[in-house]
C-alpha cells in the first residue's frame, strides 16, 4: 500500500509504499540527507521532525545519534523510521546533505538583515506629471533611496539607465531594480586604511546595474565558489530568500597545469598565453558547476546576478588574469589584496555579464580568501577564547586568534587529503568512502560511501580514518610500514609493493580491490606532518601551548565529515579533548555565501584580511625540524600525544 | 632674400622672402592667427608680440583693431608687419583661429589647480622588501596618495591591477598611474542631492585605470567636444599641460536622419536598429574629428585617456545610446539628467577602450549640457550681476541668472544660424563668409570668409551681416521682403523668387553666384523671431527689463565671430548698449574643456545643472503672440528697438 510523504520546506511530494524508510524515502523525492553513518542508526545526522502523521519506528532509544534534548524536540532519525500512512516530514537545514556546517551562532541572523552582493528592489515610480522636470532616473532614484534607507548614494551603469524608460513604462511604473554594492572594500584603498579593524562602516553606496518591468522581484540568484586548488565548489543561492537552492562540486581543470599552485605558477611561464589558458581552466571549471546548477533549478545563467568567490592567494590571481610570477619569488608578492570587483563579462562567468564578481581579500601570497572567508564563517574573529583555524586544502592554513589578534600561517601539504596523488584516492563526490573502520578481529573493513552507492575510491576523511585504525591495530608501524607479518589476506605485496586492501573488487562487484599501499601512506604522512608542522611553529611563536586552544575548528573538503580520534591519532592535529575539535567542513565557500549575501559579511572579511598577521614559514628553519619530527604516527616525540601513546600501548600490551 | 621666423609657443620656424606679411608667415608654419576682418589692418585679431628682431609696418597708428595697452605692450597686427630680418613672434592663445574666446576671467586659474578627468602621476615604488607583506597595488596606491593629498580613497580596474606587477618591474619601481574621476556626478544621486547647490564637494576618491612603467609620465591627452545638432567640433588637450593642442569641427553626419532633434528623433522609432544606427553616426563623427587630431599630433587614439562631451539633452541621449522615445512626448521626459561615466570603449569612441566619457548634465529634455558647459565656462553662475547666455544653435536656449538663481528656457529656433535651409548656407569652416558688409553707394558687397579663401557659402555669422546691413540699406523690409524696385542689378527674380546676389561668381571663378533669396530671409526671421520670443517671454516672467541685464553673452558655431549691433539690428537680441553685448564663440565646447581639466569644474558643472530652474515656454500661449510679433525686422513693435527704429528713420529721411 503506498502513502503520501510531503517534505518541506523543499515542498517535494511523493507517494512510496508502506515500510520504506524515510531516508530513502527522501532520496527518491531528490531531498538529499546527511547519513554519515550510512544509514545505521549510528550518527543522527538525518535527523528530521514529523509533522503530521506517525511512522513506525523509533520505538527503543538508539545506540547513537539524538540528543535526548533532540529528541524531547520531536527529532527522528530519517533511517529509522518507515512510512505508515501519509506523512509530512520537516528537513532541518543541517541535515541537508552538501549543506555546509557552520558552526558560529549568530550567522544566519546576521546574513538575513543584510545587503546582498546584488539586491532587487521593486518601487512604483510617481507619475512622470507629478515630479515635472525629472529624468526617469531621479525617479527611480528616488523611490528606490526611499525604500533603502541604509543607502546613502545610487549610481547607475550606462546598460541599466539604456533599459529604463522602456522598463519604467512596461507596467504603469513598476520597476524592479537590480542593486549592486560594488564598493564591498571600502572604495578600493584609503588613508584610513592603515587602521585596520576601526570597523566604521563606509556610508553605503550602490550600483544600479539592471532594470525590469514589474511589481514583484523575479528571481535573483547568486552563486558562491570556493576555488580550490584540487576541487572547485559551487553554490547556487537564492539572494532574495538568503538560502542555498543547490551546490556542486568537482575537479579543478587546471590539475592538466599541475596538481598545486607552485607548479601552476611555473607552468604559467614556461607556456605560451599560460595565464590565459590558466584563468580559462578555472573558469571552465566554475561555469560546468554553474550550467549544471542552472538547469537542476530551471534558470538561465542570465538569472545570477552575483558571484562570490573564496580561493588560496594563487587561485585568486589565476581567477582574475593577474600575474603570479611574483608570488611564487621571494620576497613573494602578490599583485594585489584586496581585488577589484569584476562583472561577470570581464571574466568570462557563465553569469548575467554585469553581475559582479567578488573575491575575498587575501592576506598573504600564500594564505588567501579562502582563509578569510573561513575566519568570517566559523566566527573566529568573534571570540573572546582563543580559537584555532585549520583549513587543510592542497595547502595546509592556519590561523589562531580571537576578537582581539590574529596571527596565520601557510604551509605546503600536498593534495594527498584531497585524494590525490594516492593510488585509490578521490575527491570527496559520489562513491568515495568517506567513513572507514578496521576491525582486526574479524578481519572486517567497514566503510560508508558519499552517497551511499558502491565504492569508486576513497577520500580525505577515509584515509584518516583507514590509516588511524590500520595503525592501531598494527597494520601499520609507527614509520608507516606496511606490517608484512600480519596476519591478513589483506596484507599483500603487489609488484615491489607493500599494501593494504580495504575493499575486495568481488564483494562490491568491480574488477579491481581498492587498497592503499606505502607510498600512499607516505604522502598522507607528510601532509599530516607539514600541516601538524605549521600548527606547532606557529603555536611556539606565540608562546603558547596547545592546550591553551579553547577550539579546533578543521575546514577542509574532506567529505562530510571528519573523526578527530583518528586525526589526533596520526598526528595531524594537537592532542586535546576531542570535544575541542569540530569539523566545519567547507568554511570557505560558506564564507563566500555570506559574502554574497551580506554587506556586513563582506566589509568584515575585509577587516579580518587586513588584521591578521601572517608568519612566513619559509622564513623559519624550525618548521623543517618539527616536519622532519612529524615523519613519524603520530609523531617522534609520542610525549606529544599522550592519548595515542596510551593506545597504542593498550594494543601492545 | 629669406629670413628665418619662429612661431612660439608653438615652435614652428620656417624661412620666407623679405616682405612677407607674419600673417602669411604664420599660414605657412601651420600656425593659424584668427582674422576676421581678412587681414585688412582693421580688427587686430592677428595680433603677435615681435620678441626678437623688428619686422617693418605699423609705423603709424592703425585704423583699428589694437588698443593703445596692447600697442604699449609690443603687440603688432601680423597682417600688417612685413618680415625684415630674422624674426621670433610670440602667438598669444587668444590670437590663434579656433580657440573659444571665453570671457570670465578667472577660469584659466582654476583649471590650473584642478584634477582633470584622468590624470596621470609618476611614482617610485618601494623595495618590496621594505613593505613585507604589501602587495604591488597597495605599494602603488600608498605612493600616489601620498603625492596626491587631495584624494582619499583609490581603487583600481582589474584591467590596471593586471598590468601592474610587470609595469612595477621594468624601470626600477618608476611607474605611472593613471588615475580617472570616476565619481564626478558625486557617486550619483545622493540623499543630499536634494539641496541643490550645497556645494560640499564628495570626498576625493579617484581610480587606477592603466599602469605604465616609467619616471616622467608619458603623454597624455584628452578629447572636449561639443556634440552640436549640425556641427560637431573636437578639441584635442593636453591634459598634462592643461592646454589644446588642436581643434576640429565638421557637420554632424546624423544630418542624414533629421536637421533637427525632433525630426531624428522620430527617426530613431521609426527605423530598424533606429537608436544603434543614430548613435553610430555621432560617434563615427567624433572619431572622424579625433582621427585628423591624432594624425596631426603624430599620436595614436591609445595616447586619449579621457573625453569629455557637451551636448543638448537629446544629443547626449543619442551618443549614450539612451531612449528619447520620451523626450519629444508630453511630459517630455529624458532618460537620465546626469549620466553614467561611461568607458570609451561602451561607446566605440575612438580612445583608450578604457577612457571615462564624461558627459555634462542636462536641465531639462531641451537645456542640455551644452548650456550647463556655457554657464560654466562664461562665468555666469558666479557672478553678482545679472547676465544673460544666449546659445544659438539649432535649438535656442537662453539662460538669466547670477550666483543666487538661474532660470532657463528654450526654443526651436531651427539651423538657419547654422547655415541649414539657406540656399547658399554652410558651417562655419573654411570658405564661409563669416562677415559682411554692404554698401548701397557702391553697390559693393564686402566680406571676410573663413581662412581667407575664396567664397564657398556663407555661415551664421556672415547671414546676420548682410541681413542687417541689407536692411538699412533698404535692400530688404522690416517684413523681409526684397524691394524689386532697389536700383542695384543684384536685386533680381530667379524663377518666382527674389533675391539678392552677395557675391558675383564671376569676380571668384565660380560658375553660380552666391546669393540670398526671400525663402533664406525667411528661414532666418522664423530663427530669430523664435530666439528673441524665448528671450522676451524670460524676461516677462522674472518680471525683468531687458535694461536689467548686464551683459548678454551670445554663444553659437556662427564662425568666429558675431556683430553685436547686427544682431540687434535684425532683432535678435534685445536693443541694449553694444558694450553689454559679448560673443563667446562655442561656449559649450569650452565648458566641456573646462571639464575635461578639472575635477571642481565637473562638480560645478553638476551644480548648475541642479541648481538651473527650467521655464517650459511649450506650455506659455505668450511666447506664440512674442514669436509671430517678431516675424518682422527688427520687430513689430518698433519702440522695443529704438536705437534700430533710429538707424532705420536716417536712411528714409
Amino acid at each position: 500500500m503506498d502513502h503520501i510523504v510531503v517534505f518541506y520546506p523543499e515542498g517535494k511530494v511523493l507517494e512510496v509504499p508502506e515500510g520504506t524508510t524515510l531516508l530513502e524515502a527522501a532520496r527518491q523525492a531528490g531531498v538529499w540527507l546527511d547519513s554519515a553513518c550510512g544509514g545505521e542508526g549510528s550518527c543522527g545526522k538525518c535527523k528530521v521532525i514529523v509533522r503530521l502523521g506517525s511512522p513506525h519506528g523509533e520505538a527503543s532509544p538508539p545506540a547513537g545519534g539524538l540528543t535526548p534534548q533532540e529528541r524531547a524536540e520531536g527529532y527522528v532519525r530519517a533511517c529509522q523510521s518507515r512510512v505508515q500512512g501519509d506523512l509530512v516530514v520537516e528537513v532541518p537545514t543541517s541535515s541537508q546533505l552538501g549543506e555546509v556546517k557552520v558552526l558560529s551562532g549568530d550567522i544566519e541572523a546576521e546574513v538575513e538583515k543584510a545587503f546582498p552582493l546584488v539586491d532587487k528592489v521593486c518601487v512604483q515610480l510617481p507619475d512622470a506629471r507629478q515630479t515635472p522636470g525629472q529624468s526617469d532616473l531621479e525617479r527611480l532614484q528616488a523611490q528606490v533611496l526611499e525604500q533603502r534607507p541604509d543607502l546613502e548614494a545610487l549610481s547607475a551603469d550606462l546598460e541599466a539607465v539604456r533599459d529604463l524608460p522602456a522598463a519604467a513604462r512596461a507596467q504603469g511604473g513598476h520597476v524592479c531594480a537590480a542593486l549592486a554594492d560594488m564598493e564591498a572594500n571600502g572604495r578600493g584603498f584609503s588613508r584610513s586604511r592603515a587602521c585596520a579593524g576601526s570597523g566604521e562602516p563606509a556610508p553605503g553606496a550602490a550600483r544600479i546595474i539592471a532594470v525590469e518591468p514589474g511589481s514583484r522581484a523575479p528571481v535573483c540568484y547568486g552563486v558562491a565558489v570556493d576555488v580550490g586548488t584540487t576541487t572547485i565548489a559551487a553554490h547556487l543561492m537564492d539572494l532574495q530568500a538568503g538560502q542555498a537552492v543547490s551546490v556542486r562540486g568537482c575537479l579543478n581543470e587546471q590539475i592538466a597545469y599541475g596538481a598545486d599552485v607552485i607548479s601552476r605558477m611555473v607552468w604559467v611561464e614556461e607556456n605560451t598565453d599560460g595565464p590565459g589558458r590558466m584563468q580559462q581552466a578555472v573558469v571552465s571549471t566554475i561555469n560546468r558547476l554553474i550550467g549544471q546548477l542552472v538547469v537542476e533549478q530551471g534558470i538561465t545563467t542570465e538569472d545570477i546576478y552575483g558571484v562570490a568567490c573564496a580561493g588560496n592567494t594563487v587561485m585568486t590571481h589565476f581567477l582574475l588574469g593577474l600575474e603570479t610570477a611574483h608570488i611564487r619569488r621571494d620576497p613573494y608578492v602578490p599583485a594585489a589584496r584586496a581585488f577589484p570587483i569584476a562583472r561577470a563579462r570581464d571574466l568570462g562567468l557563465a553569469a548575467n555579464p554585469r553581475a559582479p564578481v567578488y573575491c575575498l581579500p587575501c592576506i598573504s601570497s600564500y594564505v588567501g580568501g579562502d582563509i578569510a572567508a573561513g575566519v568570517l564563517s566559523t566566527g573566529l574573529a568573534d571570540v573572546d577564547q582563543t580559537w584555532m583555524l585549520v583549513d587543510m586544502g592542497t595547502n595546509g592554513e592556519m590561523v589562531i586568534g580571537n576578537r582581539e589578534w590574529m596571527v596565520c600561517c601557510s604551509c605546503s601539504a600536498g593534495p594527498a587529503f584531497e585524494g590525490s596523488g594516492i593510488a585509490y584516492g578521490m575527491h570527496a563526490s559520489l562513491g568515495a568512502i568517506e567513513r572507514a573502520h578496521y576491525d582486526p578481529t574479524a578481519d572486517a573493513f567497514s566503510y560508508a560511501t558519499i552517497g551511499r552507492v558502491k565504492p569508486r575510491g576513497i577520500c580525505g576523511s577515509g584515509l584518516i580514518d583507514a590509516l588511524a585504525t590500520l595503525l592501531r591495530a598494527g597494520v601499520i608501524d609507527r614509520a608507516g610500514k606496511i606490517n608484512l607479518g600480519f596476519a591478513s589476506p589483506r596484507v599483500r605485496v603487489r609488484g615491489d609493493q607493500p599494501e593494504f586492501v580495504l575493499v575486495w573488487g568481488h564483494e562490491v562487484g568491480r574488477e579491481d580491490d581498492i587498497s592503499l599501499c606505502e607510498a600512499d601512506i607516505r604522502n598522507l604522512v607528510r601532509a599530516k606532518a607539514a600541516v601538524f608542522a605549521g600548527i606547532a611553529v606557529l603555536l611556539k611563536n606565540l608562546n603558547m601551548a596547545a592546550e591553551a586552544l579553547d577550539r579546533i575548528l578543521v575546514a577542509g573538503a574532506f567529505g562530510n565529515y571528519l573523526d578527530a580520534e583518528n586525526a589526533v591519532t596520526l598526528g595531524l592535529l594537537p592532542d586535546l579533548p576531542l570535544e575541542k575539535i569540530r569539523f566545519v567542513g567547507n568554511s570557505s565557500v560558506a564564507g563566500a555565501r555570506m559574502a554574497l549575501l551580506s554587506r556586513e559579511a563582506r566589509r568584515k572579511a575585509e577587516l579580518i584580511a587586513r588584521a591578521m598577521t601572517n608568519f612566513e614559514l619559509s622564513a623559519v628553519s624550525a618548521f623543517m625540524e618539527h616536519y622532519v619530527a612529524g615523519l613519524f604516527l603520530p609523531h617522534t616525540d609520542l610525549s606529544l600525544f599522550p592519548s595515542v601513546a596510551s593506545k597504542l600501548r593498550a594494543r601492545v600490551s
